[in-house]
């Protein structure tokens, strides 16, 4: 699908924040960057994220980690900070997402400032993936096998290699692993605030493996390793296990250089046996 | 080396709380339990874990997110925490480490029950290492290449593949990868607490790269997958990308069952190039 200017559903915008007192942003969680009627989990740290930065300690986060505690609805909520240590190299500040006087959010953030000319001093190359181009990775479509309305997806460019797209047809792999390309709306440019978003963009790596309803988000920690080039990303998500109701999943984004730019883990809950 | 009953620097000692006063715990941070003089941060997590599921609202702690401020010296430390949401399922909790005024280490947690009969739904088979028996792995002594004492080493029992042995004497492999076997002084068995110290007990997986002093740990999240069989765990850890003097480590424990119980991921602070 393509837009037109008018329609662009702009990352900056959806996350734009206005201060309201010391240290505390109001946000409107957007109702179209949603899985059904639920937000993305990275969508949300990046409103706590971009709340970090903006309090001017340090421009970039370098480390992120949030706990989720309930599932806020589309809509206004107050973004509360606290800075913890302001340090010369990194500083720590804890944040919050509340609605209507309930935590929704929970997260812990360093921030940093990522050094534009760094370059790896040591990589395993691996596993950034074999991939097509994105022109030839389909986009997927913003209903779910499950019949949900998926509507991030009308924004968000996910492209995935042919090889992992056979859920979408009921012919999963059993990898429990998918890969492709990300793009925000309109082309904008990925920066360690929408990275922060970018690791939890992608399906569940487990459909991959077997087709589950919402599959929340407990736990999130993403990891900026630098500053990413303009354009989409290389995206790589995988699951090792599903016990107990729960799947954890590694994501990792490389830039167009090739530059692992970010690494996301995360535990969900998902119903499944 | 062998100990006698009365040597044994027990996990379980050395992570005792008091309670103080309400949801606040008196401990006492080992000068056994360090490298150098600083104390190792999965232990210091393991101490707000304790603190976590001693307040009682779900036994095990399920997933831990810890970002560290400042290293605390051996010696009395408060263990601060706040209940941020009681679930039937699953409940949500902030803890700190402050020593003498100073918050050193801030963690969320998110405890539950899990059930001792779970079993694996579905697991991608790796990376579980193909591992020597524990005898045929040498243990590490407690002194690092770089000569300083590595108390920690004297207490907990760290056996390495001998493939991954190299940087002992000054042969690393290149591959930024230690695998090898864990057990906890006197061999005491290893639960939700102790794994939190599980996935950060062995050396940098960049030792394995290039020897580096000093590898202080910004942010350490764990996810407890399953309750440990008692017995020694079957440790993986691996590094991914050394960039702006920063690393990351993925770390995995299976029980003598070969059932993954744990799962680490970290970003610290190295001095290469």
């Amino acid at each position: 699908m393509t837009m037109t200017g008018a329609e662009v559903n702009w990352f900056s915008e959806v996350s734009r924040l206005e201060p309201c007192n010391d240290g505390c942003f109001d946000a409107i969680v957007s109702s179209e960057w949603t899985i059904g009627d639920k937000p993305n989990g990275g969508y949300l740290l990046s409103l706590l994220g971009r709340a970090a930065v903006t309090l001017g300690v340090h421009p970039h986060v370098m480390a992120a980690s949030a706990h989720f505690l309930h599932s806020p609805d589309p809509g206004p909520v107050k973004i509360e900070t606290e800075v913890l240590r302001t340090g010369r190299s990194a500083s720590q500040l804890a944040a919050r997402l509340v609605q209507q006087g309930t935590t929704c959010v929970e997260a812990l953030l360093t921030t940093t400032t990522i050094d534009a000319e760094s370059s790896p001093y040591w990589d395993t190359g691996v596993p950034q993936p074999g991939l097509l181009s994105l022109e030839d990775c389909p986009r997927l479509v913003a209903a779910s096998p499950g019949g949900v309305r998926v509507a991030i997806m009308e924004h968000v460019e996910v492209r995935l290699q042919p090889s992992s797209m056979g859920f979408t047809t009921g012919q999963p792999t059993g990898r429990g692993e998918l890969r492709g390309w990300l793009a925000l709306p309109g082309g904008e440019p990925f920066d360690p605030v929408s990275l922060l978003f970018a690791v939890d963009a992608f399906p569940p790596a487990t459909f991959d493996v077997e087709f589950a309803g919402w599959v929340p988000t407990f736990e999130l920690t993403v990891y900026v390793r630098a500053l990413p080039a303009p354009g989409p990303l290389r995206i790589l998500q995988r699951a090792q296990l599903v016990e107990g109701q729960k799947l954890d999943e590694a994501c990792f984004a490389w830039d167009v250089r090739g530059r692992l730019v970010a690494q996301g883990t995360q535990l969900a809950g998902i119903r499944l046996g």
